[in-house]
């Protein structure tokens, strides 16, 4: 495939990626992959549901950590008197299968300011994750302060992971995950990717959607999760699977692309952290989270 | 009272400070009050309880995040086949009265690597706080990698919180916390205390139990939420009552002084987010807690 034929950048179509599958395309409205991939219905008995869409993958047919919560999420503001996330603490007890799951919402106290929520997450073989909610009401308020965007390369300058999938380890296989959301690397943190590896386990790019849906606390959550493990920023690739994550939504991103930039602050005895901030098309911070992850092995 | 004559450093008699009343004068060995006061006991039905003490109370009566998710952090690691909290994440539903109370441990999925549970906190009215718990065992091993210990004031030129008590907005009450748990301000990050407040929502200070504790896992989840709020920084005092907080534990922390660092991202609408990073005496970065609290009011 050309890499020129799904640069939506240089395109300037982003809504018509030809390498993105429309998960519904006898709708009559047309849904974002990414909506389509979280919904969250409500039975006849009252309990809601989802189909987690295989396509969400992050290689080896094991789902995103931040799809999954997304999916959480969405149950979590379903059944809360607020529209969003604003905390999210999920635990990953297992794999979640593709498919069927149940999401079972926990209300907590609840009041003007916030509420709380617990969440699980379950498949066919029983709970997957569990997630601790607060949802809010986020306003249209300037900050009072804000951590200013880090210098970061323009967007047309960056590597595109899907554009150069062909570069990776033999080993690793490519995400589904990497044609939904596009993530455009600083070449600046980019070495590892062409055999050059960093002394920091730092990787920052931007990021939107593929088929062009505009971020939303809900994209944040899943963009929260969504870039390669920084170990491999180090030259130390390998699966990464997430133990604890937690997200923070501190304000409605404006449209556009999102510049997310991740790192690793200590890497020992077979675990990682992984330190996300997340700052809107305008430079103003919209999300930060934090997680606790068991560290590649290899080299 | 003079300060030269409670300051553990300059006097070297960490153990006899005597501002720290003794939990229990008439126990045959000598117990710290950290230790007394997270002590977790199983009943006669197998039900775990404990006591909160009124003396870890950041103000006002309200007990501190930290010291309640020690108690947690400890009721997981009861029933738990691993011996350290490695991340913990905590939904503060309401203000936990001190006196007796409830833990219910709801064990998950547990392996040779690690265990999940949850925890639920509960006083007279009900659950308080909610936590999401990851106990593993910690190694002795070396770090791959490790954020190196940022530049600080020695501890003897430092601020000390519980000794400058008297210089306290008057509308600030005394927390039992600074009683406790040694908080050392690098004079660089204090100017608040003395009227001089800075652009910059950062506090940073040297921090041990005011009785000589060591720490210890259980001791870092405590010092992950021990400073006061870092708006206070920038001169806006009150009260910042804490609405979800992660705290993970990457290593065993050596004896002495922990270096504790906190910084807000963002103060909005209301929210502020406190982010912690330890070092112990070593230089080596031993936790990380995120946090999510309403924003003070007030000037």
């Amino acid at each position: 495939m050309d890499a020129a034929e799904v640069d939506p950048v240089r395109a300037g179509r982003p809504g018509t990626l030809s390498v993105v599958p429309q998960t519904d395309p006898t709708a009559a409205v047309p849904t974002s992959a990414f909506d389509a991939a979280t919904a969250v219905s409500r039975g006849d008995g009252g309990g809601l549901t989802a189909v987690l869409d295989p396509g969400w993958d992050v290689g080896g047919g094991v789902l995103n950590g931040g799809y999954l919560l997304s999916v959480a999420a969405r149950a979590a503001v379903l059944e809360s008197p607020h529209p969003h996330p604003v905390a999210l603490s999920a635990s990953y007890l297992r794999a979640a299968a593709a498919g069927p799951a149940e999401l079972t919402v926990s209300p907590g106290p609840a009041g003007r300011t916030l509420a709380h929520s617990s969440v699980v997450l379950a498949d066919a073989s029983g709970p997957a994750v569990t997630v601790q909610a607060t949802t809010a009401t986020l306003g249209a308020g300037a900050p009072d302060f804000s951590s200013p965007m880090p210098a970061a390369s323009p967007v047309e300058e960056c590597f595109s992971i899907a554009e150069n999938a062909h570069l990776a380890p033999a080993r690793v296989t490519v995400p589904g995950l990497t044609l939904r959301v596009d993530s455009r690397i600083d070449p600046l943190t980019a070495g590892w990717a062409l055999g050059q590896p960093a002394d920091e386990p730092v990787i920052r790019a931007w990021m939107r959607f593929a088929d062009g849906r505009d971020p939303d606390p809900l994209a944040l959550v899943t963009f929260a999760d969504a870039l390669p493990p920084t170990s491999w920023a180090l030259g130390r690739f390998g699966w990464a699977p997430t133990v604890q994550l937690q997200v923070l939504v501190r304000a409605l991103p404006a449209p556009g692309w999102c510049l997310v930039e991740a790192r690793a602050s200590e890497i020992t005895g077979g675990w990682i952290d992984e330190d996300y901030r997340i700052w809107d098309s305008t430079g103003r911070l919209v999300a930060q989270s934090r997680q606790l992850a068991r560290a590649p092995r290899g080299a």
